[in-house]
């Protein structure tokens, strides 16, 4: 349950968003511009460093969402998102990817976290300015998000179905437009 | 030195902020809301949790930054900054106030780490639900905010008083309309 009164039982960020348009507004703005809008990483790309990161924070609502939308974006199956998470340096994405991952892995523990040999391996890999900044702001905002899912103690649908069937109505509806009570 | 090519040698977040001005907008906005919004909790309460954060993630330039805001609205020293974070129930602030730092300290660790009874303790010291989302939302940001500016190694002046000596002009500018290069 809960540890606040929110609208209707909707699962997840849903019921937060809800609750408190104000603040679900930037929030919203945030993720269209970090995980949709034009970019040299891939919206699959960028769902996948979301999806690592609230693994990693162990946020049973952000990474099934986030990983039925990087499986809806990159055509892959819910096994794949698994073997993903546990061994990046399996997973069918490029070098860069890999290197993105990691940096985005150790923001998840703490800023300082991250080191230059990390952040070399990227550039070495093509990774732009961008692209690294990108990766780094993403594993932050998504140690909100999970924190704010989590903290506020929202339920969540443990079928894992659940977020498959959404995933395709949600990658056109986006973000900057997003309604809680769809 | 920071990890990617920041403009012009800005402290901390402005960098950054600076570099993508995309990201800055919402990530701004969110902070405008979050902190200076019409709110049953004051501006310095607020900024304390963002303070006491900051503390926890051991991010010097957030610390700082916001440390001197709270001090600016609080009329509070910076000795009793540092007593605060080091010892919240001896803070002179109010039990509602201890009880939302005490959840605000639980998410920086993971949302998970808060408690029914924290909760609990916090609505039994008055605190609303609107206050216990937007203590848990604080924090949250914050654990984004310190992997943001920690997480591309961005530098911070080291002498305390260049954060005081700002906080007045940054009380009266808000985040709204935030410039990096002021």
């Amino acid at each position: 349950m809960p540890h606040i009164t929110l609208p209707d039982e909707l699962p997840g960020i849903r019921g937060p968003m809800a609750f408190r348009p104000e603040t679900s507004k930037p929030l919203n703005q945030l993720a269209e511009i970090l995980l949709r809008s034009e970019n040299s990483l891939t919206r699959g790309e960028r769902e996948l460093i979301a999806t690592y990161v609230s693994y990693l924070n162990d946020c049973f609502y952000c990474q099934n969402a986030h990983g039925a939308l990087a499986q809806h974006y990159l055509g892959w199956d819910t096994d794949q998102i698994d073997a993903m998470k546990k061994d990046l340096q399996s997973a069918p994405i490029s070098e860069k990817m890999k290197a993105l991952l990691s940096i985005a892995g150790s923001v998840q523990k703490g800023g300082k976290h991250v080191t230059t040999e990390q952040v070399q391996e990227a550039k070495a890999a093509g990774a732009t300015d961008t692209e690294i900044h990108d990766a780094v702001l993403i594993a932050a905002a998504f140690c909100m998000f999970n924190r704010y899912v989590d903290g506020l103690a929202t339920g969540a649908p443990q079928d894992r179905t659940f977020y498959l069937q959404r995933a395709k109505a949600r990658a056109e509806e986006g973000y900057a437009n997003y309604n809680p009570y769809h």
